[in-house]
């Protein structure tokens, strides 16, 4: 069996700065979301970060990616246009797409939307319960009705998204507030996951159900057999049915 | 009752050069459209054109237009960066947009759309024959079974649009092809709707249907009763069950 | 303008039975409801109960109504085949059913559903806060981010419903759970709206903010103007490109 | 790799009693659409027909299908309440459903959408071609963009259905109709595919792009992994914040 490539990007600025965050990700949070990955046999599994050139994130290596991962925070601005058209491009033709956390507000995930992406928040010891409400979607696949981070940062509604195609998790805070944080998206041939859990000072990429979580995204997003579908780019097409047609 | 303000934005660029365009839109398409619209109480409407300073949208502009309907075609290039996102901000903040015909590639509905909006066309005299499948949707409120237009440009499908969110109208072609002619999506408070009749050489926005489906899309679209809707965007929001969050 | 007949149907058997019911809605649970909708002038309502004739919903009556509420608990069982039919189709030619808490399993809701509908729940003194997470939605209208109702039953994910074609509400519970409380649906040419919030032993319907909701989504509900749809119900149909079609 | 269990359900009345249907399908259309699948290795196919004891869906045979087709015409009104139920259980349980051409009028069909499955109609000679409008979608894969039946009835709109979660193909007709002719829904766990063609005079169900698309459709609508989803059937369920709700 071909394997899934997949390309798990991080901005990795705070964990050369913060040393909140360096203890919890001494090697980079894309570095342990990689690892929850490459557990299962099914992936080919790379990293690339925001300084590397382009962004690590070449013609070479879109090109060859199956399911891309995106986590970025502090430096959203940063990312180069060209980037950005190119992955939304990809995406188009079918990459698919993984959107993590704070990524809400990374320049492909506005891009792919069309909104603002905005949404209520705090930083502060809450706990985020994390409720099944598509139990028959691939991406709930082996988890329990509801699993439990003991601490996360909190992100309220409204969120300013298209309504999802598929909406998988709705998430409970113990502040008081309630998050679509498992959504579903198609964009032309290619499919995006956005998902909720992820602040940089919390050991979240290191939870087995998240893990599982973003396995069974990344079989989801992957595109399926090649279509045979061609796109009449260059030009006017001919009517199927001539004598029909004139001019 | 207050009335709906509708601007009707035209590229305005065709009927100065093409004889065949000016033939039927003497004073302008935009001029046409809006005189449909003016035809029902309910709507006040002034129109706005491309070469106008700030392409007739300034802020004053956008800030009373409930409505914004939109067509153009060989000057979709020339609209500002800074224009495509205020028409955007204003549909995330209530305002409708009816994008018609060629407007698929308009900046401002591939912005709010985030895919590549193409699709199959051929210039020739096909018939196009618009099926309503969505018969309680308010948009086909008063039309028949389907309706005709003698002569119009074909579209067809794939039409790399998002899923739409209400699918309205399906066009018979008689050239052998089909196309979602009428599309409905939400993006934030505000309402966008595709439709696709209107090539500039034929005399569609005069057809008393058309003109009844741009009167009910600017009924459909227009914002209701302003929302108390608060976004708490300049910083973190308290919890609401307080004594559970520490940090 | 002609008023919106809306129709509010009870079960109206808990208030003749249990005291802690009959406490809160002397008068029943329904005529409470109604009177919440009689504050607004655009609406001409009336009740029926489960124990009239025909469950008070004749053919008159039914024919007569643009929006009917739903409230039903223990009795789901007696409601009848044939009037259980009629509602169904009532919707499917464009009258609005709007179906409150328990009646989440009342027959005509999973008529129209197909699923199972089926909820986790509690009788607790949970306090329940609904977010709006559509502020953009008719229903929406006028609400603040979020209201609370201080003591109410708990229902909680997975609900057994198809995807909401529109989520309003998502729920938040001391207890820990999260529910889609307020989804809308279409059938043939009628709107659907299920709204959570409504046990039997709590004041809710006398609450303002529920009020409201119930009110906005009377009106969302309604049907608009006639649409003039033929179903061609009674043979074939002759094809319209006579020309082309043999035998 | 384990197979998925298909159960190829067919009235088989038309067979024995229409010279004209027994001419193109001498073993029935049942055995004709199972032979179509039998082609693929990772199916394991077997039939069920009406007149079988309870039509040969016993719970044996429907506990261990993953994926049921049902092709029916002329007897829609023979298939008993019991097993029409247990159909729409196991779907809401995870099992696939194609319904197959006349099967709009099915039990379990109009059991399952809620809604009253209408729709326009002509025997004649008209051609259809379908065409692809989900192209990245897995029921689309291998195909071109668009394929032709040369002979068909006509099934035209309104199509009464809830709108498709995912909608694959709209058909063109020569007579000038068109139609949503593949439409994706979920109920419960389970998937639900409607396929438009299949006319008992024509020969359909050789043609190699039906056949492709009924193998697609089996795919998709197969369940995945079992899930862990566990429904609080039995009664109430105990608060997850145990020290925050009372009574």
């Amino acid at each position: 069996m071909k394997p899934i490539n997949v390309t798990v990007w991080g901005e990795y600025r705070h964990e050369k700065t913060h040393k909140a965050v360096s203890d919890v990700y001494p090697k980079g949070m894309h570095v342990t979301i990689a690892e929850g990955l490459q557990a299962y046999p099914e992936f080919a599994v790379r990293t690339a970060t925001l300084d590397e050139p382009e962004h690590g994130l070449t013609d070479a290596v879109l090109n060859s990616t199956d399911v891309l991962t995106w986590w970025g925070h502090m430096a959203h601005g940063d990312v180069r246009d060209d980037i950005v058209e190119k992955v939304a491009k990809r995406v188009w033709e079918g990459m698919g797409l993984i959107v993590l956390h704070s990524g809400h507000f990374s320049r492909p995930f506005k891009r792919l939307m069309g909104t603002d992406c905005s949404l209520r928040w705090r930083e502060a010891h809450d706990k985020e319960r994390l409720w099944v409400v598509n139990p028959g979607h691939p991406i709930a696949q082996g988890l329990p009705d509801f699993f439990e981070l003991p601490e996360e940062e909190m992100y309220g509604e409204y969120f300013g998204i298209p309504q999802p195609d598929e909406l998988v998790f709705v998430s409970w805070f113990t502040g008081g507030e309630v998050f679509r944080s498992g959504c579903c998206w198609h964009r032309g041939m290619g499919k995006v996951f956005y998902f909720r859990p992820g602040h940089e000072t919390y050991p979240t990429y290191y939870d087995e159900n998240v893990r599982k979580v973003i396995a069974n995204a990344a079989r989801w997003a992957a595109p399926t057999l090649v279509s045979q579908f061609t796109r009449s780019a260059n030009g006017p097409t001919a009517p199927l049915e001539r004598d029909r047609v004139t001019g």
